[in-house]
């Protein structure tokens, strides 16, 4: 089904940004994935061409873009190149930026936003704790005032970005009776006394990416350091669930649109028994299956984009397309690997990777079973 | 998700069709599904409010409404009452009459759209046979030239308003050596000579629909009761395609929906071991699941509305449209009869009858599995 | 894979079985299903071939066999000829006859196994209500002291062989306040003052069977109507639920399997685009995934088999076998009926008949959930 | 369920290998992962210990069990520490060196077999070439003879063992024109001149196990080094096909099990929300269903155990019992990763490797698909 969401603009921005990647990134993820980390260079260009500020306004060093169909053409390419690529750019400029941009004082927006843009303060957001998982409720990160400071103390796991970043948007408890309620977010900067971070955990998949452990010993910061309200922190992450949720859905189909793609091109050269193994009908109706499925959720995660620009898309809406597009996509790369036959178990196969890559967008962001159980809320059970 | 294909203009429309059903059909329906058939009262009354003519120009009789969401408007409508009804209505107004329109001569137009717009002239279409499914390259059913006549023989099944139809458009071969561009399509009144039915078939479901077998034994027409091109049949059923399907896609859909939102306050309702059944976790995700299902599937059927509309809709795309919504409302109403534990199987119930009515979906109008084969065949496969 | 837990004993028996069903049953099925009953000569004839008391013992005119696996030889063959012939010997002989055996008085073994074993008395089990399902603590029908009275008032709903059954054990409450402990177990003749019944329900399927509402009102017994112990009925029906699950499994299976190997010859033989349908891969590896889905499930319940002939069979193995084979026997009724096409939702084949009669098995005797919830508390969740 | 095929002789061999494997491997399991390899070390303990000689005559330094039992227990065992061991020291000692003890001479069962019992030589298999998978009649290693000798040239790949590997069964091409029925094997040793391996394959899981390319230049062996007949491969390896594939269902059951029993312990202690993650009702019926699903599947492989012992074991019961435990074995441990969340995607928790060592299971020694096929054919397809 072609899509409709996208114009001419939307298709010139994707081109420049596909050139940027085959040119820029795509020679170096083999030493991405050794190094378990996208290097400083990478943001610096990346920032240079204008990709990481779609949403800063260009006062403060952005492309003030307004139009949330950029970033979803920014992150269908960046996950055409890899998923922790996705990853990686997604929480740096379109989940916690965006924290900044809205609820910052004129000063911070000035101290941080054209670093944010430029790729030289790379950003992180420290919501899940070691002992947490999905319950803010319970969070255990304290900061706890001491004359004109707060000082913080605390640990923060599974952050992406959490090796190399420069600042972290870190959710924190300054009400301890006020459960849910008695969060503050605190941009807590990389520098600071008292802050370290763990080794790059060792994961499934996603190689590329570094992902930390943080911890806080007795870090102050002062008040100019919270990012909105005191104890609103739980408000501030709730409104940005719809995009943080978006976001995963499309990087999750445009992953596996790729893979399927790549996948079907296999299937016809590779040969077995004479023929073309796609043309098994085995294999034959297993990808028109796959086909259809991306399509579908395609036409619902364009809904839901263009809902999202008109300020309209719902949290339970963005709910279900963030846990829908998880099942496909690992439904889609498995079978995808069960084509690769042997191949798909070696790693030096795109398709083995993206595998490995997938399975976490089941998992995090709030896993599937936290999105049912809000969309199950909101039915009213 | 909240759906944004349809206007004012076309939910005046839904709630004058509602209107109609609440008032004209919902009383009726134990009626219908006794007597295996809806009765003509129903045919003339919806043809009285302009419901059967909606492509056939004013001129005949009909709307010409040329706005494929006022068909998508009552076919949702028409299935919320039960699927046999929108069946029976589609394969009439939706299906078979649009061959009269795009194809028909100036006389035939004149001679038959009033009569299918006033519902006086009630349509099916003859394709399957006894022998050959989903093959009309094995069509068996023969036109032979006898002077100025075609004598027709054979015979059809599954005939959706078989038992009632008053004009049966049927594919009938006329050139033996040309396989599947060698099928005519003739407009066989129920009134000639040598046309009989068989009984209405006992079906699984859609106990209100008159399904048949058509006989034709020595059945004489004349070229005027081509439609269409001679030897043309194949193609002109190829295009008719993309509406067939989408239109299933449609009520499968709307038919699913209806039932989920049932079986959601029903879940509600129902108590056991002190508590909603709805509210015990499995049911809360099974049902957040369902509704996920739906919004989905509901955003691709919808862009192929758009499509179609803008005459842009493939083959291929409602293909896809079609057998997923298949698979989707038969796992959809699965779950629902699930929900309702003993009395999902109780007749009386409308999900249980939902449950039976839903599964020749999956196999009618080209099975799922002949959709999947096209799909697999248009990757090249 | 060829199964080992028969001998030549239970072979022979079969051929016994098999041969009294060809000759007494095969050729009336069609009118069973009209009548919506079994008819009592069927029962009087199942009787005197010694079939209905295999659990009885000789001195009150059964067979005393003392191994099980005569009666899952016996559901075997009933449910090869369909399922609702199962479930109404099953509800007699292998559900119901055993409480009267077990925990039977001489006098009540006296009055009633005799019957039992002839035929002549029709046993059936009243536990679920109408607003209760799977909830016993929820129980309300009761039963009142009046002198050497008991007067039992209360409903009983989804009654297999409610409608022609003679005598019904059934759950009432005796102690309110003890809840699922204040429960006791009446044998509820049909002639008794006050004792009615509702029409024959109206089912998805299993057509055949006459499943009933039944009514007490005022019946007035003593407790020599009493089976097992006051206030014992909780207990005693849960020491039956193992072969009550073992008996619903068996014969969710054998059903399966018997429509599954005549789809297979179906499949061979019906044709399409130039040869058999079975021979296009998809459905070949359709056809290999539901024949080892069967195997693979047979012998779990002949495990099951043999554990329970050793009176080691758990209630929690028993619910595996129970809630596994109800889901693969709808999964593979499921295929069948795809594999048939349009005949598949046509009622005179009876892989349409045993789509809608399966569906049923996922629901009663404790749904797949009920069964679920029992085995995740033995995991100790 | 408790499983009966076990004798306390069997489990006293149990008790040995798990009291080896825990003093002599699982300190060492990290090293193993690391270094891509099983030492040598360990197979020389193991020689000792008598577990790789079971099917060995004591003649030649084996244990001569003849029990397959006792082989079950080993790999039930070994895949309890994980499953790179498992199919390591099954190439080795149930799928390899059986082709010696059967169809060796005597000169050669001397020359290898105390050797591989000892675990001084150890053996890997070569059947598949980067071109070919599954498609024997398309092997390209060809032998030609010169002399008394043969001249080996061609590649292997996926060969499990194969870095390591001392002597390697290899299936060559000696009459070209014969398609499948002109294969030899050839037992070539790693010191023959012409022979080299590629790198240790980097996988996407099974990281203890080395597997690599094979290549032979000009390899020169005599018709001393052909393992059974000359052109008789083919048959030799379809006749150890039960075997194999019953190996490899016994290993995908009991690796699957370890995990999910470690699950269930994890789901009690992990909290949140505060209550036990398991006891929530969608993790209760989830593991509810996977403990099923195992016991299921342990049933049916349990029968095929039994059924090997007694010489009866069909390759199309085998070839169910493969595919079969190979998607549950997936499934099952996808859904163990997902109740680990996050840590389930972090390579330090057994689940992550252990989700990722499965997925291979359902590729290799002929995919699910090939078995799929096989079954499809033996049912006449």
């Amino acid at each position: 089904m072609k899509r409709s969401i996208y114009d001419e603009d939307h298709e010139a921005f994707r081109a420049s940004v596909k050139e940027f990647l085959d040119r820029s990134v795509v020679p170096h993820v083999e030493q991405h994935a050794a190094d378990k980390a996208i290097p400083r260079e990478f943001w610096l260009e990346a920032g240079k061409q204008g990709f990481l500020g779609l949403e800063i306004p260009e006062e403060h060093g952005g492309a003030g873009a307004d139009d949330y169909r950029f970033n979803a053409v920014l992150f269908e390419e960046l996950n055409k190149v890899n998923a922790a690529l996705g990853s990686c750019v997604g929480i740096h400029a379109d989940i916690t930026a965006p924290y900044l941009v809205e609820l910052g004082t004129e000063e911070q927006k000035k101290r941080w936003l054209p670093g944010v843009a430029a790729g030289e303060i790379l950003l992180a957001i420290g919501m899940t704790e070691p002992s947490g998982g999905s319950d803010l409720a319970a969070l255990k990160t304290t900061a706890v005032r001491d004359g004109e400071h707060w000082v913080i103390n605390g640990s923060k796991t599974f952050i992406t970005n959490g090796y190399s970043a420069d600042l972290v948007i870190t959710a924190v408890r300054t009400s301890p009776e006020k459960k849910a309620r008695g969060i503050t977010l605190f941009a807590i900067p990389a520098t600071a006394e008292g802050y370290s971070r763990g080794r790059k955990l060792d994961k499934v998949g996603q190689d590329e990416s570094d992902t930390a452990e943080l911890f806080f010993e007795n870090v102050r910061l002062t008040d100019d350091d919270i990012v909105g309200e005191l104890d609103g922190g739980f408000i501030h992450m709730m409104q940005k669930l719809p995009q943080e949720r978006l976001g995963c859905a499309i990087s999750n189909l445009a992953h596996a649109r790729q893979i399927l793609e790549e996948t079907l091109v296999y299937a016809k050269e590779r040969k077995a028994f004479g023929q073309g193994i796609g043309s098994f009908q085995h294999n034959k109706f297993l990808l028109a299956e796959q086909f259809t499925t991306v399509d579908v959720a395609q036409a619902y995660v364009d809904q839901c984009v263009i809902a999202h620009d008109a300020g309209e898309l719902t949290p339970i809406d963005a709910a279900k397309a963030k846990w829908w597009t998880s099942q496909v996509q690992n439904d889609v790369l498995d079978h995808c690997v069960q084509i690769y036959g042997g191949y798909g178990f070696m790693n030096e196969y795109r398709v083995a990777r993206a595998w490995r890559d997938a399975r976490v967008s089941k998992i995090w962001a709030g896993s599937n079973e936290i999105m049912k159980e809000l969309i199950g809320r909101d039915l009213g059970l």
